[in-house]
């Protein structure tokens, strides 16, 4: 056996599975110039090897697959799909990193199931009360990461507590964030300002040895205050999912607008192209999923709609977090 | 005496008060076809005589001063200088709402003294437990009204319930929307997603006449899914400060983008005034501030930053607010 990082991805995960998860995972192998990590695709063995069998001119001896017959749909309750579905791509993709035979697992699946299965199966890192998603938003100046953005509502101020030091390990780790400015996302600026949640969280991040700024507010987020911010998943979510909609509402008023006038429609169909390329950054697609921090091992989530580029993009945010042993850091950081 | 509209603004608030705050005045008497309103400008009188001595051909008759010697500034704690600035423009300005003498206020000083001297002054409707703040989104069809956007955090149910009811009746008497949609936002669309507070707030909406569509998610408030949408102040706030940074970062992104070659500079050039008129719509200086609602008067809040236009539309807006006597509808339906 070769001692390469071996990255297991589900490849029943995304809404265009298995062609989505098989294509990008290919591309991780063809386009990087990373070859230190193998893939082992999850999935029905047979639907697996007819999608693989379209495609050549790879490493072919860079990919083997591991049978899984279930499949856990979107629409599936995530708990109740992790407790019952045993041979899903999923649950098998991540008892599979459990047993040593994969070092991350990714998935484009339903979040909800991956990161309770993960939860259950991993464990949690000792210290760690809740795990976190941390998501990158564009800034005026380079990425923000924001935490948490889902896994989490009605947190405690401990949760949130926990979720700075995670993020703020991982914004170092992968983004090369060197004692990245931290901040609680409230209402003002004053530590007074935001509910009894952030205020608390306030006092005890300020004790921390953490670089924390202070509070930051709604405006801050795209800006360029602070390079973590800090949020019960509850909120985080909600300016997650309002972010990445922006393209759509430029678009339809970019339409709109067109419609109005010939002369509109001739300066539209010049700008079309230019706006295009400003809202580029605000395409998930080009991140490559989310980490789950806090789990025993290296999980990442991607969207449903994620394409090939997406996968192929969390395929080597994978194998980066293996490398930075960004678990093993946050465990050093919380365990006492 | 006549029987006109009396609005008494708050002719000190503004960041670039008084100018702002009496040029919008000025405008709104000399820009708009009504004339059943006269302003009542609430500061320091030689302060403003003076101001208005630079002003020329409006009718004279319409605007009044009521002399107030103090100013709230934006630094001040908000109930702290309630109580100890009894001669400011915003207690002077309410007190003279609260005494018949004016049938609104409008203000864009300091959002929670105004805020904290509307609840004190003139009460709370009978059957509201908290006023709230309902601000205008841009959405792909038409505007998206969302509260509560600041006036409360750490909400109950119940005041998710009021906020419902009471943006509701704002949509349909102010914009027009017939029997609105109203949505709960939340991490996701089953009634079981959210946090705490928002499934029970579920519960109590869905059992009123309220035109209740379920829970909607970030993506949706720039979206048509609901044209009310409810929510705690803490998401609130913070989706209305991100939204209204939008701009600020699609114009930075777009230099970044001009400055890459000469060519980028041309098309960018070309583009910028497509990109503005797209971005007119989240410029919160159209909309001209938003009510507090709930209280048993009219108060209209700006940003500190307003200009004359939104001024004017303040103006206009709490003119409105007075004819279509939302606040009557609202003790209708909540006082029982």
């Amino acid at each position: 056996m070769s001692n390469k990082i071996k990255i297991a991805v589900d490849a029943m995960g995304s809404d265009n599975a298995p062609i989505a998860d098989i294509t990008g995972s290919i591309k991780s192998i063809k386009d990087s110039k990373e070859t230190d990590f193998d893939i082992i695709l999850v999935g029905d063995k047979d639907k697996l090897n007819f999608e693989l069998s379209k495609h050549n001119n790879y490493d072919k001896s860079r990919i083997t697959i591991h049978h899984a017959s279930d499949v856990i749909t979107m629409k599936d309750e995530p708990a109740l799909a992790v407790r019952s579905k045993r041979e899903s791509s999923i649950v098998k993709g991540i008892n599979l990193h459990k047993d040593s035979g994969a070092d991350a697992f990714i998935s484009a699946g339903n979040t909800g199931a991956v990161m309770a299965a993960s939860t259950l199966i991993l464990g949690r890192i000792k210290g760690v009360s809740r795990p976190t998603i941390a998501a990158l938003f564009p800034s005026t100046q380079g990425f923000t990461v924001v935490a948490d953005v889902g896994a989490n509502v009605d947190t405690k101020p401990q949760n949130l507590y926990e979720f700075a030091v995670m993020t703020s390990i991982y914004a170092e780790q992968i983004l090369g964030y060197i004692n990245p400015t931290i901040a609680l996302l409230s209402v003002g600026e004053e530590e007074s300002k935001g509910d009894e949640r952030t205020q608390e969280a306030y006092k005890l991040i300020k004790q921390s040895k953490l670089n924390f700024v202070g509070n930051v507010e709604g405006r801050d987020i795209l800006g360029n205050k602070a390079r973590v911010i800090i949020c019960d998943g509850f909120s985080g979510n909600v300016v997650l999912k309002l972010t990445e909609s922006i393209p759509k509402l430029l678009k339809t008023k970019l339409v709109e607008f067109s419609k109005k006038s010939l002369f509109n429609k001739i300066i539209t169909g010049l700008s079309k192209g230019t706006l295009k390329k400003v809202l580029e950054e605000l395409d998930y697609q080009e991140y490559g999923g989310v980490p789950l921090l806090g789990v025993n091992g290296v999980t990442i989530i991607g969207h449903g709609s994620s394409n090939e580029k997406a996968m192929k993009n969390m395929i080597l945010k994978a194998r980066e977090m293996v490398i930075k042993q960004v678990n093993m850091r946050i465990a050093e950081e919380l365990s006492n």
